[in-house]
Parts: C-alpha cells; structure tokens; sequence
C-alpha cells in the first residue's frame, strides 16, 4: 500500500480540524477539561483510524514518515487550532520525547516507553529547567543522579515540566558527574516514571490565569530521593546536554510551524471582523486605513515567517539539524515575533471582543506569550545568530 | 480642623498599598473570591478609619476635596496595586457614577444614590456598550426606554457593563428620543436598580481566562421590560450622550493616572529581577545590554507619560474638561501604550517566571490590554488629536 | 554555443562589482561625475566583454536571456554597488523602457530607440510624475498630447523624470483622450527625443543634498508644445495607464531585488565594523549585546526579504506579472522597510563614521528614504494587499 | 533698565526667526555659502542690535542672563530654523566654550578668548574626538601635550572638530600627564589659536553628502608639535575628562532644546502637506488615516520630549547639573528618537516632495541622524539610566 499524497494528507487534516476540532474550543476557553479531555480522546481515535497519527515519526516506529519540511505544512494545518496537534499527537513535550527514544534509546527503552507513546497511549514529559537557575543556560543544574548499585537515585527541584499531570513518565535531567571539568558533559537524561515513590507534584504552575489541568498544564516537581534503574537511563553517561541541544533544534522548529498556523488563524479571526463589523452602515471596520495596513503587515510577516521555516526545515532534511542550528535560531525569534504582532493587531481589530474568551484570540494572546520566552528567550537567539555572523569576520564575541 | 497636606496624604496611602493591599494580592491572582473580597471589604474600613475614602469626591460630598492634579499624583499611588482604588473607593465605574451624580443628580438622586456609593456601602455600573454596536460610535444604540405614564420601560441588550455582578444600580443608556433629528440628542441616562424585575443578567463575560466575580467582573445583560420612575433619569431628556462625553474626559485621565501606578509596578518587578537574577554567579541579569536598554526606555516613557497626565489635569482644573479634551485624547493612547510597552518588557525580563501567576506581571498583561480598546480604541484618540491639529491648518477631516 | 551556467554568471558578476565598481564609489561618494562618468562607461564596456551586458533582456533582443527569478539573483549582486545595475546596462528607468518597447514597440520603435539602448549607447528616461498631482494617483494628469495632423503636440509639467539629463529620449505620458469616461483611459504613452524644440529641463531636483548628473539625477522638465510624430506613440491611444501598471509591477520588483543587495552591503559594513572598532582593548563593538540584536534582526529580514522576492519572481516567471500583483505589493514596502531599518542600525553602529560620506552608508541612507516612496508609497501598498485580503472574506473597500 | 520679560523675548525672536531667518534657509539648502554667510552676518548684527545675542549667558560676561529653564523655551523657538541659534549666537560648540571659560576661565582667557566670543566676533571649536577612539569613551586619547619649558607642545590627530574651518581658536583636549594611575586625571584642555604653527586641517569632513563651509562644517585636524604657552589650559592639569563632563551636561540639553525646535518645525511641514495636498478633489491627504495617526504620534511624542527636557533644566537651575545628570541622559535618547521619527514621518506625508532639498525636511533628516551619535550614542544613554536605576536595588552593573 502506498502512502496517500502529501496534499491529500493537508487536505485531511486541514476538515478535521476545523469540522472536529475547532468545535472543541470553547471547551478549552471555558476550561471545562471535565468534557474536553474525553472528547480529545475520542478525536484522537478518529485521527488514528483515519491513519494520521504521529505523522512526524518514522513508519517504522508507527508514523507517518514524513519528512520536516512535509511535518512543517502540516504542522501550519494543525496549528490553525491549539489542540491540532494534541489529537494528531504530535504535541510537545511527547513530540520531542518520542525523537530522543527513537534516536537513542534502547530495545528495552522503546518497547516499554517509545511504542505506547507512538500509539498515543500514554504521555510523557520533560523535567529539565529548574526555579533557581535561568533556563537560558541549561549547563546549570542543582537536581543530581546519584548512583547507588543499579540505580540512580534522584534530588531535584523543576519546574515548567510541561504536561506532567497525567504522564505515564518524565525525561529528567541530572547531573550524573558533578566532577567532570567540562561543564557540558554532567548531566544526562534519565527516564523517570511518574508512579515512582518520591515524585512530589508540587502544584500545577497558574499560567496566565489558568491552572489548566492534563496536557494542558505545566508542573513544579520535587523529585526526593526517586529511585530509578541505570537502565533508564538514555544515551551515554554525561550525554544529557548534547541530547538536550539535539531535542531543542527540532523543538523550536516545530514550534515555528505550528505558531505559523496560530497566526494565520489570528488573521483570520481579524479578517473576518474587518469584513463583517461596521463602523457605519455600510462601512465595514475593514474600510479604515490602520486595519489594512494591519492586515498587510500580518500578511507579509506570516509569507515571511513560513518561507524561513520551510527553508530552513529542508535544510534539515538535507544537512542535518546541527548545519541549520543559526538558521533555527533565526526563525525562532522572527516567528515568535510575528505570532505576537498578529495576535496584538488581532485584538485591536475586534475591540471589547478581542478581550474576552469569546474568540480564541485571548487563549494566543495568553499563552503564546511564553513563544518568546521558551526554548530560549528572543535574546539568547539572536545572540546567537550574530555570533555565528562575525566568526565569518574573523572575531569570535561572547554572548 | 485642616485636612492633611497632600504629601501626608501620599505617605499614607503608600505606606498602606504596600503593607496592606499587596499582600492581599495572591488571592485575586489565585481569582480566591471567596477570601478576597471579605479582605477588601475590611480593607475598606481601614481607609475609611484613615479618612481617606473617596479622595475625589468634594468634601461636601464626603470626599477629600482633592483637585485632579493631586488626585493625579494619589491615583499614581493607588494603582501600585489593582486593588488600590478599589479600597479607597475611587474606582471606577463607581467614580464616574458619583461624579455624575454629584453634578447632575436631583437632590433625592444624590439622597438614595449618591451618600451609600461615596460612603462605600454599595457598588454600582455603568451600561451603555451593546454587543452588535461599534463602541466606539456611542450614537448608534438600540436599547429604548418608552415612556409609559410616570414610568420608562427599559428594553435592550448591554455587555461590558463592568461590576454589575453584586451592584446596588446601574446608570442605563437607552433611547428616548429616537426621532429627534440629531443622532447625539436621542439617549437619556437612567438609574435601574438592578434587583428591579426584568433586569437579567446573562453572563458574567469570562475575559482573559478570567469569569471574575463581583467588582472585578463585565456582565452581559438584557433589559426585558424594565420599569423605574421617569425621576430616575439623570439631567434633561436626550442628554445622555452629552453626559456620557462630560463623563468619559475625566474617566479616561483616571486611567491614565492608574496606569502610570500599573507602570511603575510593572518597572519595579522589573528591576527586582534584574537586580537578582544571577545569569551566571555575580553576573546579574541587569548588565545584559538588552535589559538595561528595556530599564532606561520604560524609566523614560512612564516619565513622559507622568509629566503629561499632571499637565492635562492641571489644565481640567485650571479651564474646565472641554479645553483639555484633545490633551486627555493625547494621553490616552500613550500612557495606554507606555503601558503595555513597559509591562511586555517585564515580561520578558522575568522569563518563564513573568507568565505565571506567581507575580503581577500576568494580571497587568492580561486585564490591561484592553487599555488600548476601552473609553475610545488608540485609533480614535489619534484621529481626535489630528483632526484638531489639521484644523489650525484651515481643514476640517473625518474622522 | 551554450550560456553559461547562473552560478558562472553570478560569480563573473560578482567579482567585477567588488574589484572593478567598488573602487569606483569613492568618485560617487564626492560628486565627482568628471571623474565618475568616464569611468562608468570604461566599466559597462568590460562588461559588454564579459557578455553580461542587458541581462534582464531576451536573447532575440541582444540580452542574457535570464528568468525573472535568475535575474533576482543577479540583481542582487549588483545591488551591492549603487553602481553595480548601471555598468550591466540594466538600471531604472532604462530597464522599464526596455521592457515596455520590447513588448510593445513598433519594428521602427525598436530599431531606432531600442536597439541602442540595449547595447548601452544611449539612456532613455520616463517622464509621467507631475509636481500638482499625487504620484500614487496617476490618472490625474495634467500633460496633454493634442493630435495635429500627423504629430502629437506636447504640453506639460512633469518632475522627477530620472536620468532625464543627457538621455536620448524620454517616454512621456499625456492625455491623449480627456473626454473619454474612464480616467484609465484617457493617456498614452509617446516617445519624445530629448532633443526635440519646446523640451525645456528646467532645473535638476536637488535631492537629499545632491543635485547629480546625468543618470544620477532627477529632473524638472517643461513641455512647452513639444511636436513629434503620432508613431511615436507606443501601443494604443488611451493605452497609457495600462501600460504603465504594466510596467510597474517588474519594475517595483526590480527595485526589491536591488535593495537586498544594498541591504546585504549595509549589513556587511555593520559586520566589518563591530567585528574590527574595540571599544576597550580585545573588546570589540560586537560583543554589545544591542549591536548582537541589530545584526540578527537585520540578518533575519534580509532573509525574509531574498526568499519573499525570489518566491515572487518565480510566481511572475510562472503566470505573469498580474497573477503576483499582490505579491508585488507585499515586498515592495516590506523590503523597502527592510532596507531602511538594516541601514539605520549599520549607521548607528558606525557612530560619527556612520554619518560620514567616508562609506557607503551614507549614500544609501539618504537615496533609498525614497524607497518607500516610490512606484507607489508603502500605504498604497498595504491597501492593496488588504484590499485583496478582504475581497476573500466577501467585502470590496476602497484603497 | 529692568530686562524685557520672557514672553516678550520669545516673540521677538519668534518673529526674527520666521521673518529673517527661514527665508534664508533656501541658501543653506542649495549649499549657497558665499551669499549665506554673509546674510547671517547681517543678521546676527540685527540680533545685537534687539539685545538678544548670547542669552545663555549670564549679564556680567555680556549675555542675556536666562536661566536654563527660560533659555530652554527659547531655544526651542530659535531650533525653528538651523540658522537660529547662530543668529543669536548660542549655537553649539561656541556655546560650550563660552560656558568653559565663563567657569574656568582666567582672567587673561576671558579677556582675550571668551570677550569677542560672547560678542560673536569671532567662532571657536571643541577637538576631543580622535578617529581611532571610539567618541564613547573619551578617557582613550592619543593626542599629547608635553611640556616645554612654559609651553605646552601638543601633537595628535582629531575629527569631528566641529566648525574649526573659519574659527580663532580650539579648545584641544590632550593628555597632559599619561603616568597618573586613573585614566580619568590624565588629559587637560588647552587653547590653541588656529593661526598656531602645526595646526593643519586635513579636510572637511563630508558627512550626508555635504562638505559645508564654515560654521556649518566638520574638520578632521593634524596637531604637528603645535606649541602653546602653558597659560593657555584651562583649569587645573588634568582636569579635562572632567570638564568635558561638565560640559557635555548643558550640552546635551542644548541639543535637546533645540530639537524639540527641529521636530515642531518639520511637524508644521507635515500639517501644511496634509491639510494641502490633495488624493481627490475635496480630499485632503490629512483626510488618511495613517496621516492622521502619524500627526497624533507626533504631537504626543514632541510634548513628551518639551516636558521632560524643560523639566530638567529647572532640576540644573535648581540643584546643578551634577543632580540632573540621568535625566538628562534620558531625554538625549528620547528626544534624539523623537526628533529622527517626526522627520521620518514628514518625509513621508511629503513623497517625493519630502526628498527634495525644496523642504527643510532633506536638511534634518541628513543632518540630525547624527543626533542618536553624538554626545554620546543612545545606547550609552541608556545604559547609563538603567545602571543608575539598578543602584537603588542594590546592584552595581558595568555599562
């Protein structure tokens, strides 16, 4: 059997967002997961008869095969709605866990922790950024892994560990060789199952306004003493910072694919009240000056946006993540940039409306502040980026 | 007995802002109504014990006589806190109904309406936006009120009409006149009890991620009919525009002076993470160039916006609300945008820590972006300004 | 014989702006045209050598034969010399006459004002902007081309005719047809040699603090019952205003792929300088955290701008100028914007050096402000894309 | 005879500027110095003969005695017009020498420097900054001056001194005593007669594509063994960082003075283009709503700068410049930015107009960019004001 073309898969996906998802939203936006969690579950098994679930996977591994500038369209097509991608799973942080099992786990590891995952079983999620240390610099951590017989026993204090109510597992990071000189090669990545005697959920973290519960939350953790076996252990000892930096290039990509997909639904909420509300009659919103060159510059900066990360996600298929990391940084910052302004105009255009949770502008509005923020503030990126520019001028800056 | 000099007066309402409504703070972030009101509640007899309760308001009304321009500098101080002007009674939409009262109440009007809101014993609204019509275009109403003997039967459909939920009365906009032939002559303003039948309040519209309670809620709501004495309509028949135009100057510049408050917050949280967040250790967040940068152009703007928002009340005091109408125009979409300007930068020196709840940088984000969009959008403050420039000019344009 | 291959081109190309035409900027940068001129032509004769010469043009019409999106590519390394389109005889306005003769000249049109145009023997210039109408409206003209017999007799006011100084010919646009209802249809385009009785240049428009010479200049001209033959008109009478839409949609595109080769060289003057200035022994200018920002935001829309403008290309090369007319407008101000803010930042960073006429920088900053005036300022621009935004969600607004 | 009051001082020289000094500025804009320069010799004649030259300057040394405060309101009068502070001679750098001498003068200095200086007989010029030091950190200098017997030899090598062309004398700044351990003691400030052995001015420098003459030029100078009596420095040996500080304070408030001047100027150039300019007939180009919007953002932003820039200087008149010396940092920055955004935007409203040299707008534009470089760069402004900021939480950051 032949895989169905690329476009017949967008067209696919692009009905059953918005016939079964978009649906859904105001149960997002009402905060009612009593009713929204099951009917996600329930979506999802539609995505799964309809043969797309984990589309970013390899078919090997049960995906979809498809490679990341294929992913990236998609991704803008599920990104139209926040649960897009959470019923495709595709979601971050299991999109990322499922690439670092793939790559780097065990036969063990991807039997008991991968498989389910793929399936859309179970979720998981990612425990590296801690309260007191700046995110921005993940070569500090306090949480330690200490080796005791086969095991590891883990101490540490996280937070922002994202979807962790309800995982079946956590990736921590740890530092297994607080003694090594090379501050890059301490930690390393271990699997953590949450039912483990001496995780302590802390609180889900209020973000915005909003607890939100399940996928949708985002956890501090105390891990006392948590005692896990080496086996779990993926990738070498004192690998975790190189993993972490292999896990954040393709992270931050898919980010910029699916805030494409939430800034052109923006645009189009913003579209449709510039074409519908009237100033006067017969004078649509749409007719003032300010609002089209709102529109156009949204418009320029999404064409702008989704043609850097297409290109720079061919690249990837080409090259490797490492030769298009200035490239990721590039987008990361552009497109988080973008989703901001969009989201901003949008409200603007709808008024009063635009503030409450009638429309989904709120929720980007809210949430999608952090784009700039996680995975590396704006700040750190384009540092980045002019860093990588002046070694072809012979000086190599800090930053 | 003298009243106490401003700076005293200052002091004083610093002092208890800091110590007192600060710490109160988490249980309107953590939307713990339930505990938060009682505290406010009591909170309120603190500055009424102090004699500060209505400081707007003259003394003869029970207030504290102050001029704008020193209720300019209190409101400053108060806004610190969201909770700031709720305390000492000078919040609005209260503090716009007691002003109209003050000015255009009949003397049974100011007995039953007026003392119990100056005295803080009662809450009240303000209804006039309707959800199918430009708030920005406040001539075009569809809600009537029918003369029927000594009566006006109320019938229409508001929203945004804020602090209804728990409020003694709302002042409605509604249209007595629809067939005088000037569009700006046709609404009256009329106190509604709102435990009067007929009054339905629909919703509390949930803005934000937040449905909100009390004073801190929008309702929507439908007049079906509903009845009050024709001696409850505020001034002349068809004045209503007219009193809601005397009524927004004041208003808007009572926001511009809280949001400098808001502003200066938003600075300080700022620079305590700046201050104390270790980029790498001695290496504070402040001596990143970015940030510094981000210090110095907030500093600058809350400083314009300050020194802008004195000058415009002077000027009310000194030559009535009309003379100042275009500097009030003026302010009202800087210190709007100097707002949001300074408190995204907050955000953002704060990290992940800024989209929490765990500081008041989300509830400034969230509940004051509508600064932009309420009492007339930027767009059309801006317009005002033009216009009346180009008019020095020899033209006269639309705006 | 073959072409030779893009890459091979771009390389040859390339290597004559930096090592031949660079060195010549210094003469452009001190108005030294005595000296500027002569050596301009020496340089395009090189290039006739090279075979690179008209590059944008057919092969049947003596040209390179290249796409429009080969052409971009080109463009952009000869935009990295103000002189760079001029020595490969494909600068504005020439290139746009070119065009408009090869598509719609007469056999003895051509032979006679394009042939030497193509070979680079004369200059030629377009002459429609009239100082009493507003440029991004132009069918409102006042020029007029009255029939007499067998001529056209000319009479009108034009400015910022480009290059009008020593060309052979000027293209000009006159009513032709006043009492025709549509205002579209009333002017032709004629061509007029220069040296016709009545062409009177009345001053070269002092620009930027420059008044130029011969192409570097925009003139002032009277057409004082300026006679020529009615051949001379170019395609149909009333044909004028379709023709010049015509010719404004590659033409803006033109003007988008050079700037990016300006804005690359402001870029690279901004590397050279925070790479090599110290503002403290070992540390240089680019280890400032701001000067970091501006080379990544400026890396980042040069970026944008090269694939949005190559996509665009493509689009036209594919299914013609009016299916990517908004497209046109889309990059024409966002490039246009790009270009300001890369060389506003390049300035900054080069403090007092900056705003000398010691580099380039200056050149650019002060030349291409009109960039976003030009075939249509960049508010004509948004309208139009908004324009065609809204027209998908079912509402026709004016622009 | 008691002096004239402010208002009437401010429309005297209103009246001059508009009445003898704009119609002028055609000359300065055509670059036309043989007829300016003597039409603002003329001038400046009719300024002393309404007693108004020097007002900066206190009665004693021959001024007019205003405070900072006062001086500042008619220094924004004069900024009308780029000819208006030399007229009434109080231009920049004559100004900051005048002040020099006025504090630190001796008796000899002042008699034989300051005296014709105050009566505007002959022009002076400040040399601090050196082509191979970055202008930010003024404690770099490689300029000497050695002892020698009682004179001072001094060799180095200078630019951007401004106005040496033309002038008697220049104030060099050199390092006088390179062995003192802080490199804030080691540089001293020295008269040098123009007409010196040694002194060569290499060239005017060409800055925005313009090599002036006279006043209105920038000289990059050659100091070869240039002696002086010892007599000739000013204040104490070693002194000079600290004098330039001294005078970089009053300074920069001049310039922001006189740029509100600048800014208000090219804003009635924008009002007389919109009001006057017509899309349509009836239609004026004021009637857009991005015109419109512009014109509000302008007027806020210019009377943000008016507030805070007169707000400083009563802080200098009433505690010093010491107090005010983060103030005025933050208005240099501010109203740098406001002035380069109102031109921006005039430039625009104008088209193609606004390009032209028929505007002053091309002036501004070309000549005041540098406003953001010098007296230190914006960047360094900032930086200042947020390390100030910081020290009140306790942290000291390194700018």
């Amino acid at each position: 059997m032949t895989d169905p073309p690329l476009d017949q898969t967008l067209r696919s996906a692009q009905a059953f967002v918005r016939d079964a998802l978009v649906p859904l939203e105001p149960l997002l936006l009402a905060q009612d997961y009593d009713r929204l969690l099951p009917a996600l579950a329930s979506a999802r098994d539609h995505v799964k008869a309809l043969g797309l679930l984990a589309p970013h996977m390899p078919r090997g591994e049960g995906g979809l095969g498809l490679s990341l500038a294929d992913f990236g369209r998609l991704s803008e097509v599920l990104g139209w709605s926040p649960l897009g991608h959470y019923a495709f799973n595709c979601q971050a942080p299991d999109v990322g866990n499922m690439e670092l099992l793939h790559r780097h786990g065990s036969a063990a590891q991807k039997a008991r922790f991968l498989a389910p995952l793929v399936r859309g079983e179970v979720r998981s999620c990612f425990s590296m950024t801690e309260p007191e240390r700046a995110g921005s610099n993940p070569v500090h951590l306090d949480t330690t892994a200490r080796v005791d017989g086969d095991d590891y026993v883990i101490a540490g204090h996280k937070w922002f560990t994202s979807s962790a109510d309800g995982a079946a597992f956590a990736v921590v990071m740890a530092v297994t060789n607080p003694d090594v000189p090379s501050p890059h090669a301490r930690a390393s990545q271990i699997l953590v199952p949450l039912d483990t005697p001496g995780v302590r959920i802390v609180r889900t973290i209020p973000v915005m306004g909003e607890t939100g519960r399940g996928w949708f939350s985002h956890a501090e953790i105390e891990y006392v003493d948590v005692r896990v076996p080496r086996a779990n252990r993926i990738g070498a000892e004192g690998a975790g910072f190189v993993l972490a930096q292999e896990r954040l290039g393709p992270g931050r990509i898919h980010h910029c694919m699916r805030w494409i997909g939430l800034a052109e639904r923006a645009l189009d909420v913003m579209c449709r009240r510039a074409a519908s509300r009237e100033l006067a009659p017969g004078r649509p919103l749409g007719a003032q000056q300010a609002v089209q060159h709102w529109l156009a510059e949204s418009r320029a900066e999404i064409h702008a946006s989704r043609l850097m990360v297409l290109d720079a996600a061919r690249k990837i298929d080409d090259a490797g993540a490492h030769a298009a990391r200035v490239d990721v940084s590039l987008i990361k910052f552009y497109v988080a940039g973008t989703l901001q302004r969009v989201v901003d105009r949008a409200v603007q255009v709808c008024g009063a409306l635009g503030v409450t949770d009638d429309t989904i502008l709120s929720w980007i509005y809210r949430h999608e502040r952090a784009a700039r923020i996680y995975d590396g503030p704006d700040e750190v990126h384009k540092s980045v980026v002019a860093r990588h520019m002046l070694k072809a001028y012979g000086v190599d800056v800090a930053i």
